[in-house]
């Protein structure tokens, strides 16, 4: 018998299948390897063993154990084949957990059930529980690397897909590169724009004292940088565990509360003594502490949207996310500025 | 023989290999799969075969070939062993080129280069070539994986180290995060205390026009972006793919040129459109133009040089790199005001 349990988590539901696909342009039908070592569960050991002798195989790292059907009944491992004894007993008395993937299943999740449950191969069965061949390490290890490689992009918010990236570093002249990085740079450009008028609208406040304007560069670059974590650990947590994450916003924000709280007393005293006014000082300590809590939530909000729509989480840590972090953190310090200081 | 081509790469300098042990806490030796088959190149392949069976292996992908020295002849795949036709013919007439670890590499490297031959395990020497054993699909998955997550972490300058940081996400208390989150963030909180200083430094200018400020936000924001694709792209070609790119440098700040021009000619026009002052409008174009560029070619020396220097470059891509793009946008920009505008 298969893991049941191990399959559930290598193959949810298909509701949730069906919207990751948008993700992965690879389908797992296109990487099975199709020659792999069957045997029927009451085979002895020892024809098995005298079977795969003089066969083609894609891989010999597991043998599939399939009823009559050429449904999977469960998976020997050939290391327990060659240690195993009595080379009379049926073959399938030597079946262990192991995980199965669904055809319909990603890539991404299929590496990730391997990596979880430590095994070289992972075989692949259709909707009706047939057996269709396995995936092999090489295989496995492409697509973890695939998706080390596609996070980078999408932090970055490079446009050009990962399986043709290879080439971009070394070959591609200057202008083919524009090309790649422009779009989501122009995006940002429009983002930027909408910093610029924020500002302007504040133009009033910022006149009557100028010193209001030394600290946003401050301000938006740690609450940047809060968001950046909390980014980096949502898409972690989603993207190489697989993990739900609706209950951890809470916990988040109140650690965004914490590192704000901390970061604006920091800035409270800094200020007070070093500009001699503690009204500014507070406006800032107190953008800090909402900028800080803004970022959290949002940082861990928007990689979860994403991923329940069906998009790689890391997107919500890419350049978009960070125009909109850098928006809210000058709304929050110009309101607390007019709020307090004028 | 082992594909001496291969080997150079999985195992590279002595010099290189001792800087580059401070990336990562595991090492290949405590990896190796011990128990792998082995023969000599004479042994007749019907012997092998049959010498695999009763025997408790670690891994059954490859047969070592090693002379009696113990020193590693070559690697045979399992699949052509089982494949030959020829049974009495000598085992060593199917080996077949295969990459080689030296056992004072990194698991890192080790990982990328069975990725890049394409091969589930792979064999480890030692200093002399004497055969140690082999590192397993599944180990070298775990190495890939961990890679990945250590990505992200630097990215984000998240303190705790990958091994310990799985549990981080659902266990940890906000007190517990604040602390693994907290170093960098206090660093960067002292690189945005200078940040303010310089911001104040130009009170001045700022006091003459108040509109200068509405830009800050914008160009900041537009060179972090163009930095970050190229941070990600250097990050990428450093760790993924092992390249040197110190000679890409030029080429970057072509790129960087191109897209601070893009961009410049966008605020140009707009500013001038907005603002009616074609000096600033000037003064924001030329710093676009300059931060951009500064962004690209730092963005991808800082990676190469702490890559050179044996730490992760990913590092390169974190907030203290941030917040130092930031003051060069600052100082740029504000120079260019002073120098245009006032």
């Amino acid at each position: 018998m298969a893991d049941a349990n191990a399959q559930s988590s290598a193959a949810p539901t298909a509701s949730r299948e069906a919207t990751s696909a948008v993700r992965s342009a690879r389908r797992i039908h296109d990487l099975i390897a199709r020659k792999v070592p069957t045997a029927a569960p009451d085979d002895p050991i020892c024809q098995v063993r005298s079977g795969m002798v003089g066969g083609a195989w894609d891989l010999v790292e597991v043998v599939a154990i399939t009823g009559e059907d050429g449904r999977l009944a469960g998976v020997v491992d050939t290391r327990d084949l060659l240690a195993a004894a009595d080379s009379a007993q049926a073959v399938g008395a030597l079946m262990c957990p192991w995980p199965v993937v669904d055809i319909e299943s990603t890539p991404e999740r299929t590496a990730l059930a391997a990596h979880r449950h430590n095994v070289p191969a992972l075989p692949v069965v259709d909707s009706g529980g047939v057996f269709l061949g396995c995936l092999r390490a090489e295989i496995l290890m492409d697509i973890l690397w695939q998706e080390h490689a596609e996070d980078l992009h999408r932090f970055a918010g490079l446009q050009r897909e990962t399986r043709g990236a290879r080439r971009a570093f070394l070959l591609d002249s200057p202008l083919q590169r524009l090309r790649e990085r422009a779009p989501w740079l122009l995006a940002g450009a429009l983002g930027s724009m909408l910093a610029t008028s924020l500002m302007a609208s504040f133009e009033a406040a910022l006149a009557v004292n100028v010193s209001i304007a030394f600290f946003i560069p401050a301000i938006v670059y740690l609450a940047d940088a809060v968001g950046t974590q909390t980014e980096a650990i949502a898409v972690r947590g989603l993207t190489l565990e697989h993990r739900a994450l609706g209950h951890v916003v809470v916990r988040e924000a109140a650690t965004g509360l914490l590192i704000g709280i901390l970061l604006g007393l920091i800035a409270l005293l800094g200020i007070t003594f070093a500009f001699g006014s503690s009204e500014l000082a507070l406006a800032v300590a107190l953008a800090l502490v909402a900028a800080s809590a803004f970022a959290s939530v949002f940082g861990v909000t928007l990689p979860w949207l994403l991923d329940r729509a069906g998009f790689d989480p890391a997107f919500g840590a890419g350049p978009l996310a960070t125009i909109v972090q850098d928006l809210a953190s000058i709304l929050l310090y110009l309101s607390m500025v007019q709020w307090l200081v004028l």
